[in-house]
């Protein structure tokens, strides 16, 4: 490809929120252009790219068997409402209606059409594992996009389902497509760590993220010191110790205080004791139910809400809880109580695990000037549920006792175990087993983020001057320059001659064939643009005795004959 | 791929709808199934088909130069008001809106989308022509889709877009692409006639169809006796024939008629003189205005409501008028007039220049029981219009004298001169001429229908048995069917060893490797398949010395061997 005649170039100004590496770059060298705000145009050599990693992807998946198809872009309203996924179930799809008045979700995920196309034919066991993948376009109505390709509301992903007799034949089949997963990382330069996660909105047993270390992320997760443990934030598990193991347990007490003492920091200073003597309480709310949740925690610790959803099986629905809903039980913001409004049905409580490893709380008291000391979880209050429901934090130990250390990851891909959470509920999704007797499918589906790994990929290779593309999904795999006054120079005809080689046997150049453009403005071109071969062709380089030759991560350059070039790049 | 593994087998039911060939057979075959009216899946099998004819238009795009990129799939409605394609100009667009209240459009055709990326870079003159295409999913809000891929409401497409200086550039790269596209349907075994269209919704100056020729086509297209002349009978000229050039002109008269005679057949019959010699009226609404328009014809004509709509600028809004509409002027269905209506500001007329073949015209009374006689066009009436506005019919004459022939065919591509009717309405559409002044682009866009294409080469390659597959885009290259009882059966060994070897070669094999099932009925899979290359392994055809061969679009069979199994494949 002549440089001249390619469609995209380089551009100077950015916008002013491409922050990190991959957005900056990506739109400054002409691989993608914004649409509308986190909707983006594939330019040319963004396009490259993607093609290039469709590919890799399509042959690990056809290395383990799975096959590729393709379900429709509009996806009819009636499966979602057979998953309750739909509106209904507290969910916020977009819907479009056609003009016979049908309904349909411009597909987020393809749980439903996946499970849908096999329960229109007759499998038998012996047909088992079923796994079918597609790349497909996704649509997310985020409140915000952000980082480019980071985080879109329209975006192309490669999504697998598999469909199994069972847990184990499900288990092998995980491990399979786990592993193709990392491979598919490593081929285009990046190291992924397998993270169990939060399974949410999609059900089902577990689920894993393929997360990229990198501190652009915005996913949190945790790894022991000893290596033994790993967790993404939403899920990691960690130790309560023995606050004061010491203490007696002493008589519960209410007494005066200060109205001035509200918050957390407000305690510490006046009772100069540590936060994780006092009981804390934070109130959500079910946008559905409205039902109120108070969640009882130990002073020093967070509520991790994913963990509360899951225990209270209230997945996607809590938010908040708003002054107005503290006042609907005769309350306010800073003087919630641990115990009590029993007259009030749409409250309850639920406490952390930590409650348990302290004794002589002090906290719980309606009244503004009034506390109570010596509280003891089991013997003055309790809930009806005890759980873990606190967020882990640095430097916390692991179960196993090894201490817990915080990492930003960027989420390429995700792996869920779906157990029967679809088939249970979608009527027909079912197999004849070897007893000729009907079945669920123990099911199962996996993501990989195509247009967000890509970005991945410069956020892990870039330097100040632009991007480094691994060789695997570089547009181009030579950037080829040359420095000519016109045409009929030799530096421009020898620089044709190359090119023409290279080409012919099947290497891509990308040939920088301007004339008018000064020598350091192409270089900077190039560099932004992150080719891993470059080839400079001017009188000089022609002097030394052919083509001056420099990697895109190297600083050093060297002048070679045509023969090596072509050895090089062979 | 082994055909027990193969998601997606022959099925018996066919739906009732399935009518023609290639409906029926790719849903029976297993290459698509429906989700809900007019949207499919692509089974594994139909996805290779589709692979396989993407990478072919790709290296047809290649080698025009054309550069491959991608749109969002929602496109901002926006940008649809700046052309005037939106809804308040009468046309029906779906729309999904977002949870920040942001409106789009599930794209049906991508001229605003291109036109507005390449608006966001400078370009020169030096820079054009630029032609930049996708492969982007279509949404129709088809009122019927049928013929299962042939009109569906969602479907991949093929786009390209050109940006050119002028009407000179315009027209070189607009040949390049027509032929790049005569020679994609014929790498997939379509010869195809490219034939001059009506432009209608997408604006211009005007269009080809590119029509394969099939009794199950809904496009309809006229070729001339002498061969120099084809057209889309939406826009087919012909030559209109004095009637009766002997006759004299005579007084205009009004006379008593019998109340029963209304229609055209009435007339013909009750006059005993032939269609033509009588005025027909049709009415027509615009939709959007209300304004009334009455075509008057000559009677053996029918009005050809596409070249009406474009004789009055008004493309896509005429519908036909109502009792209502009608009574709105004071007339009836059956007594309309050619002429009065004055005191009607919201009724106009248009004539076809087939008026002026006739004298003594038979027609045009308001009252039920008269009607009037030697009517003629320009001396007793004329219309503000006379154009061209008739349907052309088989046998009829184009302009040459040269007899049309009519011929029913599927549109399996389009190519559109734009002119600059997008470049007029989009702001910021320029490129820098050489002057340094900016000047409008030159527009064209150009489509094939992916999945359309993959089912005409299907209506086109077929027999009783099933489909015929041009071997460019059949799923596999080679069926290989072993017929055995048991895996350890020397023809189940032997398959297993050519199916290595085969794929080892690069050569894409389907083995039915299933043991239960009976030859009678693999064969008849096998033939509904219809994959191109056909081998057998059987104790006979072993005890033959080696492997049955057969190719699907033949009867005949031969026992050939290993070896020339692969010399005939290679």
């Amino acid at each position: 490809m002549k440089y001249s005649r390619l469609f995209g170039r380089t551009i100077k100004d950015v916008p002013s929120d491409a922050t990190i590496a991959s957005h900056k770059f990506l739109i400054q060298a002409g691989f993608i252009r914004e649409s509308v705000a986190g909707r983006y145009f594939f330019l040319p050599l963004g396009q490259k790219v993607m093609d290039k990693f469709v590919k890799i992807v399509e042959e690990e998946m056809a290395a383990i068997d799975a096959q590729k198809m393709l379900i429709p872009i509009l996806q009819p309203i009636e499966l979602w409402q057979e998953t309750n996924r739909d509106n209904s179930g507290g969910y916020e799809l977009m819907t479009v209606q056609d003009r016979r008045g049908a309904m349909f979700t411009p597909g987020g995920t393809g749980e439903e059409m996946f499970t849908d196309v096999v329960r229109k034919f007759q499998i038998s066991y012996k047909d088992l594992p079923i796994h079918i993948y597609q790349f497909g376009y996704k649509f997310r109505d985020e409140l915000r996009s952000k980082g480019g390709l980071m985080r879109t509301r329209e975006f192309l992903m490669k999504d697998s389902y598999i469909f199994t007799e069972n847990n184990e034949q499900f288990e092998i089949e995980y491990k399979r497509i786990v592993d193709a997963y990392v491979k598919i990382f490593k081929r285009v330069g990046l190291d992924v760590e397998v993270v169990p996660a939060d399974n949410g909105y999609f059900g089902g047993e577990y689920c894993h993220e393929f997360i990229i270390e990198s501190e652009t992320g915005e996913g949190k997760y945790f790894v022991s010191e000893d290596g033994k443990y790993i967790a993404h934030e939403d899920i990691a598990l960690f130790k309560r110790e023995d606050v004061n193991p010491e203490d007696k347990v002493v008589e519960f007490e209410i007494f005066e205080q200060p109205d001035h003492v509200r918050t957390m920091d407000d305690n510490v200073e006046f009772y100069k004791l540590p936060a994780s003597r006092f009981l804390k309480n934070v109130v959500y709310k079910n946008r559905i139910t409205g039902k109120l949740i108070i969640a009882t925690i130990r002073g020093d610790l967070q509520v991790n809400k994913n963990k509360l959803e899951h225990v209270l099986d209230m997945v996607g629905l809590l938010e908040d809880a708003t002054d107005e809903d503290l006042a609907s039980f005769g309350s306010k913001s800073g003087y919630v109580h641990s115990w009590g409004y029993k007259d009030y049905d749409h409250v309850m409580f639920v406490g952390d695990t930590s409650l348990r490893t302290v004794k002589n709380f002090i906290g719980g008291q309606k009244e503004e000037t009034t506390d109570s000391r010596n509280v003891n979880y089991g013997r003055d209050f309790e809930h009806e549920i005890t759980a873990d429901i606190a967020l882990a934090e640095d430097g916390f130990l692991s179960e196993d006792g090894s201490k817990l250390i915080g990492k930003k990851g960027i989420e390429v891909g995700n792996t869920f175990n779906l157990g029967y959470f679809y088939s249970d509920k979608m009527k027909g999704a079912r197999f004849t087993d070897n007893n000729g007797k009907d079945e669920k499918y123990y099911m199962g589906s996996f993501g990989i983020g195509m247009a967000r790994t890509i970005a991945t990929a410069i956020e892990v290779h870039n330097d100040e001057n632009g991007m480094i593309w691994p060789e695997s999904i570089a547009p181009y795999t030579v950037s080829l320059i040359s420095i000519a006054k016109s045409e009929s120079d030799e530096s421009y005809i020898k620089a044709q001659e190359l090119y023409s080689s290279l080409t012919e046997k099947g290497i891509e150049v990308l040939w920088d064939d301007r004339i008018e453009t000064r020598p350091g403005e192409k270089f900077a071109d190039a560099d932004l643009i992150g080719i891993p071969h470059r080839v400079i062709v001017s009188s000089r380089s022609l002097e030394n005795g052919g083509f001056e030759y420099k990697k895109r991560s190297e600083s050093d350059s060297k002048v070679i004959s045509e023969a090596e070039v072509m050895e090089l790049l062979r």
